[in-house]
């Protein structure tokens, strides 16, 4: 069917399997020619087709609630909710979300991007309709990887308990980002290769009921036996434990299947949770094959041959610097050991999983624990490398403070996709981070000027003892510059100029030097000669250097690629009237009071006036009344 | 024996049951006087007693490592490793600290406060001494409350799947601070009712090979019954399922018991989960009968009857007085729910639970939850109170971020405990949450200077629906101001002129108002005329007012009881510099940077310069030239 007529799912109801089935080929026919040319989160929604359909059959939204856990599942979603028509501008400068958005449609009843929201926020939904009296489904759609969440955890303990009605959906797709980590995975593995019970437990009762009569002891423990046989042959039991009732295997590809147990879900008094088996990746052969998770969210691709069309650069990507670095070091420094919360590949582990098998741990999506096991490693002499994109870190925040600075204790952070990371968007921007960061005690933060300073902090870090020590690094390559052969310790706390000039002074460091130098460059023609200064460490700062530059009485400007309140420039100001500069001319420039949403760095660095032009605007308002003139 | 003589715990290894009871007593008898005149957490100390004694004769600590989870419960710990002669100072400035610190003890390996971290740090220490190839226990003692938080389940997940050595002592006290909540603690329950598993084990086996055999197929069914007999009986399923073996349940007051098991868990390969039953307040009757958790941490009490030692004070405390305020709302306004995770009593919102059950959630403790779960409340158009301490915030920062903030949700977070904390120290101090919730985008943050103008800000908060609103207030009475009798709405935004000046103006809120007067008052004596401002909302600032000070061009001192990087003084340096007053002179006063231990607040003030004469201090030295020699 013509997928852009669809306005909302009401169509569904009266279509019959066969032509939900010829929907299912329409709808994976168009992501599969859509993301070839935007790219985008390919193989969680090719899994998803079935589900997606017949959840929108069986139930009615708005009404009832669809949470997508995570988010990045919810395309077939969107084309069903009448967004088939924006597609091609998925993930780009003002076009379509990647993840569920409420501006867009009253559908979208959640929204997401980071993992495990989805079931406290079901658990708030029933409870908001249950103090109104009101009925209808509130329906979770969470995936096994997402389930190992400590908050998701928390939510299914407190769901249970409540007994509230709500219809859990697990969507297993036996392979989340990375192959799946955690007992709770060896739970779910038991599962999907039950499937007997029914059998099974006829079996069992029929043999029980030979068992001769021994008093009422005994024959209290055999009922126990009896009415616990559900357990013991599917394994649902953890599920049932936590005060569920489990349903499934599913195969969410069938829709006799799904349909039956959505139907049976209704009739169930209290909290349902639906095991449903799902392929990523499926009907796109090489998103099915994907056994690393390449095929979780790519750039465009031929789809012939499922060849991702990636620009040439020669340059290393920063994750895979620093990881590379890491492993380099740990072949001589007995005290490293790797840890991820669920990204090995996007932390470009994989080398150092490899060849350090032992020391290479990927907690799953537990980035509270992955912090604080650092913590526990450091208290006997280990040198935990903690790599994190800087929007997860967000999550482990008290233990970053409560465990790791609190107690001092020698944990590397590496902190990826610091700064804005483009197509992700709005819940995914790593431009929190020094805001959160600065004001631990004991922390040191620090960010490359490039790939080569970068491998100089990498080894710094891991020489540091004196506390915690975090490197930011962006999304995306480094500029391919030459590399020094021998590592060398850059001293904590210390800057360096980069370029002399006595009008102005411009203080920054990371993505943002490269405009900095460039409105310095453009300067220079007009006669104004700027200072600018890679100020490397943002904590702490380069006091020696500092009071050099105020001494002078220039003019400050700061820039970072990160949130402004609480930031590197409100450090800068801090430090002034600290020192009693209470006369320096200070102007900040970085991300404002505000949430940015997806587009390309460039596209929101001229949004929000991070350019060399806006620098240039910036630098001359507050040059000398002498210089303005020049 | 005498307890001030015992230097380490080895002299428990010579000892027999009969002369560990007799210490027991020792003990307890040490803890009651003790703590009758310091006050403390008597309840939770009293019931370790055994228990601790116990592993410190069956383990070797500090080279086998016991982890105290939440840490509160480690006076007999502290006792058996040579500190009793300390506990006169318990908790008071510079005294013994009342969680484990590494600086006072070779045996306290984890230091702690907040709760749930102990699994995390106990995986972090394993892998340690696997990776280094040595040979030691890690023994994690957390309670039953401490396990429905979220990291610790993320942990529980990771140590059953890896495998690894470690000996979880579940300390089911059956009573944590609050009567327990959640799934978790039924699956508990059940534990502690069976008991009867070596019994009933036989007993079926014995059945089951009276069950003729049948075949391949059906004796595999059969030997599946037998293996999971004990899943069955003693429903430790739960944990054997995550990958634990389940060893209870154990009585915590019986050595016998205590040691026969530990016995087993040393021989055991893997993780194993001892469950041990013990009863808070031991010993102690009037602890011993507490139902509500009046006994889980006091102040002094007269042993003989169990009489708190009250101090007269006839102003509400501010916990109350915000709760009292939301629960008279609720009466008319139906969007009202409250949550809190795991602290009904501290949160004083027993009479809200009364009058309104349906309405009110104790998720346990599970901030991220509760945090999200508020949000999704408000997405349909509920008001959720979310009552939480501020150091308890921090571990739902993400969450306040990325579900609240981001989606711009109505959720109003009562930020209790704001600022210095006292006794509870280090890892209870609320200092930080004015620096990680000023920078996110749509939070409204605000303080009150007295509990007439607090009750002013609840309904303020409860009226807002422009998205959230943090009401910060302190631990602690309010000051016995009189009430206004009709609620009326603070402009969001608008400060206070509380005294007039024309020399200098200070900008502070809450707690810090009286010194900042003081100071004032004594200045004016001195022919200098100081403005004080109620800058009660320390987010969004009163720019109005802002404008008007700076224009006078007078010296601006701000005071604030929380960290100064990226705190609310910072925020005065960035609107400064941003509206181009370069030349205003600006000076801070607030909580350095770095973790503030244990004492009473006033200690604490003078140790970090907050007082009523350093303010006149920092003022003098920035008045104008010929104000200073005034």
């Amino acid at each position: 069917m013509d997928l852009l007529s669809i306005k909302d799912p009401s169509f569904l109801k009266k279509m019959n399997n066969q032509q939900l089935e010829e929907l299912s080929g329409d709808i994976r026919k168009f992501l599969i020619e859509k993301l070839s040319k935007t790219g985008g989160h390919i193989g969680p929604n090719l899994g998803v087709v079935e589900l997606t359909i017949a959840l929108h059959k069986a139930f009615d939204s708005p009404q009832d609630k669809i949470i997508w856990d995570v988010g990045h599942q919810s395309y077939v979603h969107k084309i069903l909710t009448g967004r088939a028509n924006q597609f091609d501008t998925l993930r780009q400068y003002k076009g379509l979300c990647g993840f569920p958005k409420m501006s867009e449609s009253e559908h979208d009843v959640w929204e997401t991007g980071h993992s495990s929201t989805s079931l406290s926020a079901a658990m708030g939904m029933a409870i908001a309709r249950d103090v109104k009296g009101e009925s209808s489904y509130v329906i979770p759609v969470i995936g096994d990887g997402a389930l190992t969440g400590g908050m998701a955890l928390e939510a299914l303990n407190h769901i249970g308990d409540s007994q509230k009605n709500i219809t859990v959906i697990l969507n297993d797709n036996e392979m989340s980002i990375a192959p799946n980590v955690g007992a709770l995975h060896n739970v779910l593995g038991k599962l999907r290769t039950a499937g007997k019970y029914k059998w099974a437990k006829d079996e069992l009762e029929y043999l029980l009921k030979k068992i001769p009569a021994v008093g009422g002891k005994l024959a209290a423990t055999a009922e126990r036996v009896k009415d616990s046989l559900k357990y013991l042959l599917v394994s649902g039991v953890f599920f049932e434990e936590m005060g569920f009732t489990y349903l499934g295997p599913i195969d969410g590809h069938n829709f006799d299947d799904l349909f039956e147990n959505f139907q049976y879900a209704k009739k169930t008094e209290g909290p349902v949770l639906l095991h449903v088996i799902t392929k990523k990746g499926k009907g796109y052969s090489p998103a099915e094959d994907d056994k690393i998770g390449t095929w979780h969210g790519t750039g465009p691709y031929k789809i012939e041959t499922g060849d991702l069309i990636k620009s040439v650069n020669k340059a290393p990507s920063w994750s895979s610097l620093v990881s590379e670095t890491v492993r380099y070091l740990a072949r001589t420094d007995k005290r490293i050991v790797a840890i991820t919360p669920a990204m090995p590949v996007g932390s470009k582990l994989e080398n150092f999983a490899k060849e350090f098998p032992e020391r290479m741990f990927d907690v799953g999506i537990a980035e509270q624990h992955a912090a604080t096991m650092a913590a526990g490693l450091a208290t006997q002499g280990m040198k935990p490398f903690l790599a994190i994109y800087s929007t997860f870190l967000q999550r482990a925040y008290d233990q970053v403070l409560h465990d790791i600075c609190r107690q001092n204790l020698n944990v590397f952070i590496g902190v990826d996709r610091a700064g804005l990371v483009g197509a992700d968007g709005e819940t995914h921007q790593g431009v929190f981070d020094i805001a959160f960061l600065r004001h631990l005690p004991n922390m040191v933060v620090m960010m490359p000027k490039d790939e080569n300073e970068g491998q100089h902090m990498v080894y710094t870090a891991v020489q540091y003892d004196k506390g915690p020590i975090a490197l930011r690094f962006p999304r995306g390559d480094g500029y391919g510059v030459p590399m020094d052969g021998t590592l060398t310790e850059i001293p904590i706390g210390s800057w360096e100029i980069l370029r002399k000039g006595t009008d102005a002074c411009i203080l920054t460091f990371g993505t943002t030097i490269p405009m900095a130098l460039e409105a310095a460059n453009s300067l220079e023609k007009q006669g104004i000669s700027v200072q600018v200064v890679n100020a490397r460490f943002i904590k702490p700062l380069d006091e020696s250097m500092l009071h050099d530059i105020f001494a002078t009485g220039v003019p400050i400007l700061t820039i970072e690629e990160a949130v402004l309140k609480g930031g590197f420039g409100s450090g800068i100001l801090e430090f002034a009237h600290e020192h009693g500069y209470h006369n320096a001319t200070i102007e900040r420039i970085g991300v404002p009071d505000q949430f940015i949403e997806h587009g390309s760095v460039k596209e929101i660095y001229a949004e929000i006036g991070m350019t060399s032009e806006a620098i240039k605007a910036k630098l001359t308002k507050i040059l000398p009344e002498q210089k303005k003139r020049a």
